[in-house]
């Protein structure tokens, strides 16, 4: 059965593109190296039709597929079971910009185009595609989109979902959807864009997007400030939007410990600021040039620290020095990764509630779990804080660390973060990590829901199975 | 049967509050008197428990079930049918606003507050709630949700549904899902909200919303600008994009006759700028103040005379001047009504193709039916065109006109937006006007998946039926 069904792969797009055998660590293994599967075969169709016939074809044989993009996700969404029966569908060979369309500010794509090769296309226009994420050289806007990514720009131009316009479709049952407009209203029934997004290939596999393009700020400007609590964190980002507006493209937060991770492990970075409690990144965007970039941000610090909630800051002089800034906020995943093994939760609450949360909630890991040690940075302008808990120090096996504690710091973490409004999964996604935690945490109606629309659209249940859907057993 | 459920509803939720016989026509006649239905009962309840057990009990008495907010609705969404079986919910006494929390720029309401109500709350707060448009004295924003209103600031703010982080929603079990978060990131499932917001009614009842809140601008500065072709209304569109960013939060389009008929029906208002082919309106939003505002919008428009694509242009001196100058724009939808009747079409295009859409469409309608008018206006900057079509001059019996002539002009219309790439509804919605030109005009796999997503949410079929979903016959 499994040898016809790959006969027929091979005879649907062409035998050099459908692997099988050993060496598929790249298709088989996640990105953090958690979840190990073992595929029947990986299929890499060159367009929407070879899609659908790999889609029909698996339905015939009951195989189920998991679409695949970069391979970049965090939480084990775009690998293989261990079964050796199920298909990965890799978009990684549909890779063309379809169209760019400036006066409609849109540009269509093919899902397997990868991030950075969309931003470059649309600057190469003139224009801005506005997503932007650690993983842009490696993941595919098809992957972001399936599972809506967040990014450092969130705050000013949303998520994936808001920068997507129109999607192809291959439904599971190898039906093409052709919703690639370019419209910026449309109330033709049921929203199907954004059910598709952020359903991580259990529904369809979205081949193809049109994206939503704006003009590029003529300057970018980057300051750090010194906080010393997490409520003044807020007041300056307060301050902020209602000065800079839609200009404030960026407020990223770092706490103490995270950037003296970044200085034990990057020595060689530029630290601007002394430590602080918390040091908080602002960038502002700006239509109207540099030095009006400048003397927007710096009044804004001024009336800051004359209202006495910041204690220091500093603005980038140069683009040079902006991207210092920057490096410093994007070098804390590195260096946590270079510390060793830590427990990572992708956390958004409402921005108000975060400066209790975070002090509750780290009080309590501390009574609790005695010695570890919280990094906490992230997105506060967005409300979605990476908050990571990693072993006390000294702690020499990282591995039986996690397996002795991990699912208890989970457990109480994701605890604390529903009853204050939370969401667990802020821009990470479902995938197989925390399918479990979804059952435990979310309502009846709630389920109830996601497993209705899981049947209609999927009803042998063959797409990206064991994902996002929380099994009968886990709530 | 049906005096059962009356007895029950009045029981559940009292008996002054469920309304039966003659002098319903408030709930039963549609905005346009277009749709003159007769309900079973009008129910009103005070909570969403109260929502709730009507739910239950209409599915108990297998009743269906209308839910109504203003009843300001354009396709006759929101009234029963003629069959004097089905409960008219209306949400009206549901009008609390429950909390506001502004340092996470949000607000949580009832689903029955008037839109105009959710504006003052906000501004009372010192924010702004950026949902705009002509019915806000009455409109409710539960019925904005349950349609994805547009409106005058689609353009910065987008659609309700870019305006609402949260929802609470009796589903057809009667059962609560509570997704009332105020959270900007949260990838947990299936993006159900924006399922249920644009359903009109027919997945479930919408019983409150968390808003999304903005800073309010400093000052707001308006402008006209007469252009001569459509072609160079999309340059200037571009240009204030590029210039203006963000800050660009209005630009509607006037064409010739259009305006003629404001000055015709109008015409104590002033008119700042003479007759063009078509006139654009601008308004900036400026986080910096009053002499910034005028200063960026005349460097815009100067730019743009100079180049040669604008001929003639006015920046308002004055709040009052804005508002003379948009009461211009809003009069265009009474000017038409007090003008007669005339074949309205809420159509949405690329921003790129309207020029050779309204160009050709024009003179092909002019062709197919001589002498008919053209009144073209709307959300240029959205793509969205008021392209409705008046009987030639001296038609004395309009309604025999219209049917006549009105399917095949409509058909004829809808046909060249669908061809163009554009959508049929652009904010309108669907409800019972639109229905069978959806199923004629969406593909076999979009009908497909809106009859399976309404399967799986209302499997007995009693919300709001007979609205957005296509019957068999119809496609």
């Amino acid at each position: 059965m499994s040898a016809a069904l790959v006969d027929a792969l091979r005879q649907a797009i062409g035998a050099p593109h459908v692997l099988t055998g050993d060496g598929l660590e790249a298709y088989e293994l996640d990105w953090r190296r958690r979840y190990h599967g073992r595929a029947l075969a990986v299929a890499r169709p060159a367009s929407t039709e070879e899609v659908a016939a790999i889609v029909r074809l698996c339905a015939q044989h009951s195989a189920s597929l998991v679409p695949q993009g970069g391979n970049t996700g965090l939480v084990g969404g775009s690998v293989p079971d261990g079964s050796s029966t199920q298909v990965v569908l890799s978009l990684r060979r549909m890779h063309r910009i379809r169209e760019i369309d400036a006066a409609n500010l849109t540009m269509t794509v093919d899902a397997g185009c990868v991030l950075q090769s969309v931003q470059e296309a649309a600057e190469r226009a003139g224009l801005l595609f506005a997503l932007s994420l650690a993983a842009e050289g490696s993941c595919t806007i098809g992957g972001n989109l399936a599972t809506n990514a967040g990014g450092t720009q969130v705050l000013r131009y949303g998520n994936a979902r808001e920068l997507c316009l129109g999607l192809e479709v291959v439904t599971a049952t190898g039906e093409i959807w052709h919703g690639l407009t370019g419209l910026r209203k449309d109330n033709t029934g049921y929203d199907l864009r954004d059910l598709f997004i952020g359903s991580e290939g259990t529904l369809g596999v979205i081949t193809g997007a049109t994206l939503k393009l704006h003009p590029r700020p003529l300057a970018t400007m980057t300051a750090l400030a010194a906080v010393g609590s997490l409520g003044q964190a807020v007041t300056l980002l307060g301050l902020a939007q209602s000065r800079l507006g839609a200009g404030l493209t960026g407020f990223e937060l770092m706490g103490r410990f995270a950037l003296s991770l970044v200085e034990h492990h990057f020595p060689t970075l530029p630290r601007p600021l002394g430590p602080a409690p918390w040091t908080v990144l602002l960038e502002l965007s700006d239509g109207q040039g540099e030095a009006h970039a400048s003397a927007s941000i710096e009044s804004v610090l001024e009336a800051a620290m004359d209202a006495g909630f910041v204690s220091d800051a500093v603005v980038a002089q140069s683009v040079l020095q902006s991207r210092e800034l920057w490096h410093l906020r994007e070098s804390i995943p590195l260096a946590q990764s270079q510390e060793g093994l830590n427990i990572k939760h992708d956390i958004a609450l409402p921005v108000s509630r975060i400066p209790a949360f975070v002090d509750s909630t780290d009080a309590s890991l501390l009574q609790k779990f005695p010695g570890v040690r919280l990094v906490n940075f992230g997105h506060l302008g967005d409300g979605n804080v990476h908050f990571h808990v990693r072993a006390p120090k000294g702690t020499i096996d990282g591995p039986a660390w996690i397996a002795a504690e991990g699912q208890a710091i989970n457990s109480f973490v994701h605890d604390a973060v529903v009853a204050a409004g939370g969401s667990i999964s802020a821009e990470h996604g479902i995938g197989q990590m925390k399918r479990a935690e979804l059952g435990r945490l979310a309502s009846p109606a709630h389920l109830h829901a996601l497993r209705a629309i899981k049947a209609a659209f999927d009803p042998q249940g063959l797409m990206n199975p064991g994902k996002l859907i929380p099994r009968p057993d886990e709530g």
